[in-house]
């Protein structure tokens, strides 16, 4: 993929996040993409994302389904104000609230696919619903409500004109 | 406190878990006590779970509610059989689903607290509830759906006999 992930156009001050900022050099760097009406990111969970021998922890599973639906829900807000992420004034939301269904135990070792699709915009909310899969199947189900980022959490760095 | 936490009773082929698995060097290491009929974790996020600048990565949040959350579904099962925890047969649970809700923004800095307590037990099913607290505030709200560990996901060191 040739274009810039949603979470590579977040301000340099709102990529620190362990999920998916790109400035944090311990955390997973997720990226997402659209893909036609959906999202989709892909991740390679390294040997220690174990939960128990085999499988996938299902603590990495969550964190990957939060910020693929937050960078999704930023992605689709751009779209409907029909502006490019990342001009401003920013976008970027956080979670509200996190659901996740373990349908089956998710293998580890293959690549992971994460695809989202946003079910409902309303004001400053945002619900993304997402799956992730491994070699075709899908093994988890999740639902985020994403809320635009309230301003006692904006860093002052980021000046009131491009909130 | 003296008496070992819930995670550490665990069977060495089950304590792999990025979470909470005492054999896992990369991970969190979360251990969970009881105190009284609630059960209780501290955890002192590292710099990099970051979310926001100065508040808490969610995934974080999310992962130390889920193995808090199984860590007490597997004491409470073997209080309600009247034995000690790590005396066989093995039991251990995992996550069905997990909901967790985010109240307002954690700070970064603050050791957290996670207080969890059994709201059903049923047949493999134990819910937990629970509450991850920074500096005498509830931040997070978190239930699991925790079943016992399905035949398939239990390594084949653990004999049948002691499953």
């Amino acid at each position: 993929m040739n274009e810039k992930s949603f979470q590579d156009t977040y301000a340099d001050d709102l990529s620190q996040c362990y999920g998916c900022g790109r400035l944090n050099k311990s955390g997973l760097q997720l990226k997402s993409y659209w893909d036609g009406g959906e999202s989709v990111a892909v991740f390679q969970p390294r040997p220690y994302h174990i939960g128990v021998p085999g499988f996938v922890y299902g603590g990495l599973l969550a964190s990957i389904i939060d910020c693929h639906c937050t960078g999704t829900a930023a992605a689709a807000s751009c779209r409907a104000e029909g502006r490019e992420l990342g001009t401003e004034p920013v976008l970027r939301f956080v979670t509200a609230s996190l659901r996740v269904d373990y349908l089956r135990p998710t293998p580890l070792g293959p690549l992971l696919e994460i695809r989202g699709r946003v079910t409902e915009m309303k004001g400053r909310k945002v619900v993304v619903q997402a799956t992730v899969s491994a070699e075709g199947k899908v093994c988890v189900r999740g639902e985020v409500v994403a809320v635009r980022i309230p301003k006692e959490m904006v860093p002052p760095s980021i000046a009131d004109s491009k909130r």
